[in-house]
């Protein structure tokens, strides 16, 4: 146990990870999903069938259907992408992916090098920015208002950077539940953004991962069903509409970008077993779920907001989400959300900072992104209380709670 | 459908894929397996099983296990491997990764920056010197004899990196069942190759992922077995043993190597069903698959042995696999087989070039790699000695077949 790693490291590594100590009680983070809401009985019956029915199939990388994925599961896509946000597309253009992430990982593949720029929203998933630094790329964060990505700015940001000579590679958007704030942009919106887009000749990658958890009102068109050009790059994930530990999403996109992603795609298939599962399981029973899963999150999510208030008050600035398993929580300027993060970490409460949200870690540092699918509802409640009894232990704020002067 | 990607691709994508346009009839390339090998009806009741009794658990990303993978599947990985080829570890030393392919690109992302050397194999895998090219890494080839690596060519090669400053960040080995060649590294060549190693401080990347697949006699120790260092980072997988288009592979290290691992392993996990489905298949039925795999792949074996002796003859120059799924084939000189496989393909007959199962092009391109996992027995006939005829109709040899002159 000698041997010294340490001079033949890359030099871009950061830390190493610390063992796995199991989650905390308190679990505010993630895409962790609701474990009662997993349909159990169904996937194994789903599994059963189809192994029964095609396992042979496994012999072969990618089955019998080729490095795009699973056919049975990209038929499925095509189809319910069409009928829940009226994008037309055929198997062809689907690409399954082992996750979202995989997704992001080949846009970036394809498109992203050192010194390249990509327009991001100001709040944003964090893995976005942390993939986007591995690849040596900047990026810049555009607003979000309560209709999604702020165009105006948009455009000002986009003419400013061609008056530099700089064409960005792609520009980023979780249109429908946006990552962290909960926002679906409006269908104005989304044709201003094809509009701009146009006009400055950049492709959209459109992320549309929670758009499933969508609890009410109609899903907007996905923007790419909006666009006949081409230039919009579509991704979805099972993650959040089933499950996370099941690693599945998919792109849909023209045959030139697909065709250049699987010269990179060089993982051997995403795994066979999980596809075939996930086709049988959701061409019967996809609806029913999701619907199901919505009210379940919906309910959580009423939780958590009555403990923010209870416990918060107007210390927590916050739009109500309009769907998904997160809130995006403003805290006042006295408080430095990495050192409440860190702290309420060490007493049993995961909660992510609004530093690794943000494209600019510095407007971020006084939010909080909390994650209410995971937790059971009793746990919700006495993890909010907690945080806030946290917060004031630190910040002195909140000054009050359940309408009590903490004094 | 007007929007023009190809000002903003990277650079050094190459190519693009062509539409699936589903097998060759006589598909002798990549590491396919036997179909009538597959258990279906046992994975289908092991799925059923698994997911019935910690389905709920799919809620989380790496379910409660954490981002090394499903704990009893990692039991398992290291106690058989702890049978089979002697090495002691436990389940914190396990890693579990979305096939063998993604422990090369782990063992890439840690350690290899442009410019690195990596010490390879002469005939080797061909996904690595492809992911070394990527990397904007060297690579040096070292020859394969009947009993493994070469060794002394090893010491020569190190010493005269050393004169010239420079240290391997790692030397790749397949030693057991090698690819392409098919040869198992004696257990001399394994201490010899640990003690340069040693004299010379480069880690050593085993990777074993055939080695279940070894036929006959004994299974020699794992190289990391007979260290005690930490220099071997060891890999292996299930494709080959049960199924590729199953995604699992695993990493056995050592935990400064696995925590760094895990900062660059952001795919959320691999894919929990299939870990699931074959910890719960695997467990009890390992053994006895692998066994009747083995005694298949044998038959399949002698069948493309015999083949090759009937059609190509003396023109044919190959060793006798101890294992696995393929034969490494030399031709004459007069045989071009960049252009032989091109017109192959171009007759429905898939066969791997052996320029790029080399780690220098050149001396790889009189070489052909046949597999026979996948193709029935019959194809398996009819295939080679189709490629026999193109053989002769493209380069005149072989000049006889079946023991008859072609004239």
């Amino acid at each position: 146990m000698d041997f010294d790693y340490t001079p033949l490291f890359r030099k871009d590594l950061t830390g190493q990870a610390t063992p796995w100590a199991g989650f905390p009680k308190y679990n505010f983070v993630g895409g962790h999903n609701d474990p009662d809401s997993i349909p159990a009985a169904d996937l194994a019956e789903a599994a059963k069938q189809v192994l029964l029915r095609e396992g042979q199939n496994l012999a072969t990388y990618g089955m019998r259907y080729g490095p795009q994925g699973y056919l049975p599961l990209r038929d499925f896509i095509a189809g319910k992408i069409q009928q829940v946000a009226g994008l037309t597309s055929h198997a062809d253009q689907v690409l399954v992916t082992s996750g979202s992430l995989q997704a992001i990982d080949l846009v970036n593949a394809i498109l992203v090098e050192p010194g390249d720029t990509v327009i991001v929203e100001a709040a944003t998933y964090a893995g976005v920015p942390a993939r986007l630094r591995r690849c040596g790329a900047k990026w810049i964060g555009i607003d979000v208002d309560d209709d999604g990505l702020c165009t105006d700015e948009l455009e000002r940001t986009l003419e400013s950077l061609r008056q530099r000579g700089i064409r960005p590679k792609y520009i980023y958007t979780i249109p429908t539940i946006q990552n962290p704030t909960g926002t679906v942009m409006s269908v104005a919106r989304r044709r201003a953004l094809l509009r701009i887009a146009g006009a400055y000749n950049v492709p959209i990658f459109e992320d549309d991962c929670y758009a499933d958890l969508l609890w009410d009102g109609e899903r907007p068109p996905a923007i790419r069903a909006l666009d006949d050009s081409g230039r919009v790059i579509y991704c979805g994930s099972f993650s959040k509409s089933l499950a996370p530990a099941l690693r599945v999403g998919y792109v849909i996109a023209d045959w030139t970008v697909l065709s250049r992603m699987l010269t990179v795609k060089f993982d051997g298939g995403t795994g066979a077993i999980e596809q075939m599962v996930l086709a049988e399981y959701l061409t019967a029973h996809f609806d029913d779920h999701v619907s199901r899963l919505r009210g379940r999150l919906k309910e959580k999510c009423a939780v958590m907001v009555e403990a923010l208030e209870k416990h918060f008050g107007v210390t927590a600035d916050y739009r109500m989400p309009r769907g998904g398993i997160f809130i995006w929580v403003a805290l006042p300027e006295a408080v430095d959300t990495n050192r409440l993060v860190k702290v309420a970490a060490s007493e049993g409460i995961a909660v992510n900072p609004g530093a690794d949200w943000s494209a600019d870690p510095n407007t971020g540092r006084h939010s909080i992104r909390l994650c209410f699918g995971n937790a059971p509802i009793e746990t919700i409640r006495e993890g909010v209380a907690r945080l806030a009894d946290i917060c004031h232990r630190e910040f002195g704020l909140p000054a009050r709670s359940a309408n009590v002067d903490r004094g």
